[in-house]
């Protein structure tokens, strides 16, 4: 798709979804229709934009010039003359941005309701909270309307609304990508986020923004993680770190849990009880008063706001530090440096701390209710990452009653591909095949497995309730098919796919095939070749041969 | 020497000397001297213990097992039960510590006046002061009664007594020495550091104790620079950054600069406003409040010692960050991020800035006058690196009024090793040598010269005032001697050797021979062969054939 369709279709998009929330500013689509024919005359040219056709929202906390940033404050606004060094990266990559997204005012919160531009609605159930702080950011991208959106996260503002929309939520390594044009809400622990409906989209757009931008003074050269280990062991919670999720979490949390080994990913049982210690300090000590530092003189200055342009639960825990002392910084800070050596010693061995990405998934109703709350139980795996240095990631791990859950993996600075690999083989394990006819073994089209990444795991037969029929096809196969009545045992080949290959097999297969469900002669119910039924009217019926090669011996 | 004998000549050290303020407590010299028989009897077992026979003391702030540590408080000391890490470790190495040195109280200071147990004077000038804050152990050092001493550095108190002392003082990076077992003063800037009066034996004691501990939280493996460049460049401060040195230091200062490039080190000026500027935030913002959090609990609870066993000048400094706020602190550390980010960018492509390391070297009596703003002048150059993450290496650099003058070679975390190789280079440039005889090229000796590290520089002759004379030796060499009248110009080879290879070179120089100075025709005087005077009697006069190839060829 060209870059102007796609921004069409965008705003086209925008109009269907009726989210007026999601924005605080939108691009004229004229002026964004303007920029992508630009882009598409640029590769039409042959220059290189490897995020060309791609639109993308920015969080209203972070400078896109032409747009001004509000944090989500109109008093607080001012209008920059340039993109922050992460939005101009992404520019310079093909990317057309449409526009500023909703969030919780000076990312300051895990809700998406504090404001004053409206509380943004869930994705999927608009009685619920979107999640923030980065609300707008992972709605719009929820429902399709761009293809990435930055956010920010200091305390799981990048992961926590990526949980309850459905989507991948990336938290670099802090300083990774520069803050440079990022109005700060704790300096030193924030990071520019990336959500996308998928990981390897979502993480080109990180590595895109990667690298010191020369005014940064936290960004750092990134020095990566080794890449994942054969069978890498990641750690989950005691059990006792995972009560008060909300209903059905636990158990889909355990599902996630239970098919790891299968993808080939070792458990152990952690208690992380000195990392949750370590994420109350980020409220409950001094470390509130890095948010007062950045916009409280700002808040301060403007009581008459408050309730108004200035969200009242906001405003009270920027003031909160106001009278926090240094000393008892460095007291907590000490505290903290304490916590995390024993909390990450831990985890020595593993590759990853598995969690929830959240506990629960509150509706608008409830979180107004109790605005402090409702909030403070949705950081419990998240707050503690920023505070520790440490990278993580969300993403998508099913529905329970029919709204997403997910979960994220947490792990050392600097190991943000690693969780993605792991990410991978976590959310799309392998695949096991079953063949019965020209991709066995020997045969002509074996070599397409091969090149899908398939391993042979076994030969296996089916229950006995298939006929096999011999297909007027080039070359030569057989079409598997369930018996009307009666039906045999027909012997194949069991092979294990890796979930892409697998993928990429399926949607190359030609007319008539089909991967269907087929039940081996074990129970087991593993994916299989199946046949269009035009195809079987008039073939031969092989069924007595019992398999396809005793077929081919014999004709 | 047996570890035994070192531990006795230590002892006995201590009694000429008449020192007494050093120490804050001394082991029994019968129990310091039952361990070094016990290291004796190990080495003579066979064990490899690195750092056998070396007598160590210790700065009063990290703990001893055995001997109280007091900070410089008697009210505050508490007894160990067990080594600090970086103590254990160098008694693993066969070291033996006899006893704990005086300090400015809680490490605060750099003067080495600051403390109940009286004021240390310094070991070349008793009416000056020592340097602080780790004084006791630097004219411990000093005055040769140990190798090796630990003191500690937040701000210069590793480096300043070093300087004033005429010592080695290096200062590693935070976190490669854990710093458990140490009383803090500014935690996340504390470093333990050594004294000696050699480079390469304090890169030995560092050496022996780098490494987490698993209890330090700060601890860090080592991530050790690049080695140093063939020609590498140094920084110095611009001419105005150099003003307000004590007499004769900024010309000492330059002479050691001019020397640089013989060294085979380029030298460029740069500005270094912004590290002073960050300097300034040690003491002059929200900083101090980590000295607070340390120990300000203990000096409130005790107005009443204020004057007596609590120094009025350290409570006061560590008082003054009570009322800090902790959002000033997080203000402060982003201007600290931006000024060193300004700062360090202006040493890019250098190896290290290369400065005095103190400013002036005031009297006992000059401190007394003016306890604070004499303190303030001293860490002009030394209270950045702490706070910008920096290492640092003190080293002698001569005299100026018969008092140690020093400079400091400052760089990137882990830099240290890099560092320690410059100052080799430094302070021990290659020297070059006028050789005449068998060590010619070609000639039989000239292999020495190579294995020495010697290179070819250039054919010369020396001024015409010297006599040749064929010695009676084996192999046949030449005596050079300057002629008691007239004389000839005789012609050889200058090569140039670094200087420690020089060293070994002239430590294994056979009789008659031996190196003085000797002028060349263009008037410079370098290095050169002599010959004992009793060689010389009865040797034939070959002055006439000009060289001793010429005179080998009509042989």
């Amino acid at each position: 798709m060209s870059a102007v369709a796609r921004v069409r279709d965008a705003y086209a998009r925008i109009g269907e979804v009726d989210r007026p929330e999601i924005w605080i500013s939108l691009r004229r689509e004229a002026d964004a229709v303007a920029e992508a024919e630009r882009v598409d005359e640029r590769v039409e040219g042959g220059d290189v934009l490897p995020l060309a056709g791609l639109v993308a929202a920015v969080k209203d906390n972070i400078d896109v010039a032409g747009l001004s940033t509000t944090a989500g404050s109109r008093a607080f606004s001012y209008d920059p003359d340039v993109d922050a060094p992460a939005v101009a990266r992404l520019r310079d990559a093909g990317v057309i941005v449409i526009g500023k997204t909703n969030l919780d005012q000076f990312a300051t919160g895990l809700v998406g309701t504090r404001s004053p531009y409206g509380a943004v609605r869930n994705a999927w159930d608009p009685v619920r909270i979107s999640g923030g702080s980065s609300s707008g950011s992972a709605v719009a991208t929820a429902l399709g309307i761009v293809d990435i959106a930055l956010g920010t996260d200091t305390a799981g503002s990048g992961r926590v609304p990526a949980a309850l929309n459905g989507i991948v939520g990336v938290k670099p390594t802090i300083g990774l990508i520069p803050t440079t044009g990022v109005v700060p809400a704790c300096r030193t622990l924030d990071c520019v986020t990336v959500f996308a409906r998928d990981l390897l989209l979502a993480r080109h757009a990180v590595e895109t923004m990667t690298g010191p931008d020369g005014a940064d003074p936290l960004a750092r050269a990134d020095n990566p993680a080794p890449p994942l280990a054969a069978r890498p062991v990641v750690a989950v919670p005691t059990a006792e770190h995972l009560e008060g999720l909300a209903d059905g979490w636990k158990e889909a949390f355990a599902r996630v849990v239970a098919g790891l080994p299968a993808s080939g990913i070792d458990v152990v049982e952690v208690d992380i009880a000195p990392l949750l210690e370590a994420a109350s300090l980020l409220y409950g000590g001094a470390f509130v008063a890095e948010r007062t530092a950045a916009v409280g003189d700002f808040i301060q200055a403007h009581p008459e706001l408050v309730g108004g342009d200035l969200d009242p639960t906001v405003a009270g825990i920027i003031l909160a530090g106001a009278d926090a002392r240094a000393a008892d910084y460095f007291r907590d800070r000490e505290r903290l440096d304490r916590l995390g050596l024993e909390g990450l010693g831990r985890l020595a061995g593993t590759v990853a701390l598995l969690t929830p990405t959240t506990t629960w998934h509150p509706t608008l109703e409830e979180v107004a209710a109790d605005p402090i709350g409702a909030n403070a139980r949705m950081g419990r795996y998240t707050n503690f990452a920023n505070l520790l240095d440490l990278s993580a990631l969300a993403v998508p791990a099913g529905f329970v009653d029919g709204r997403p859950f997910g979960v994220m993996l947490t792990g050392a600075p600097f190991a943000d591909r690693t969780l993605a690999q792991l990410a991978e083989r976590l959310t799309a394990p392998p695949v096991e095949l079953f063949v019965v006819g020209a991709h066995l073994r020997g045969q002509p089209l074996n070599p397409q497995l091969v090149a899908a990444g398939g391993t042979f795991v076994e030969e296996a037969t089916t229950a006995e309730a298939y006929s096999l029929y011999a297909l007027d096809t080039v070359p030569p196969k057989p079409g598997l098919a369930q018996a009307a009545e009666g039906g045999a045992a027909i012997v194949g080949e069991v092979w294990r796919l890796p979930a892409a290959g697998f993928g990429r097999f399926v949607a190359e297969l030609p007319q008539p095939m089909g991967i269907g469900r087929v039940v081996l002669a074990d129970g087991r119910a593993v994916a299989g070749f199946l046949c269009e039924a035009v195809a079987l009217e008039g073939a031969t019926d092989i069924t007595h041969f019992g398999g396809w090669r005793a077929y081919r011996a014999a004709s």
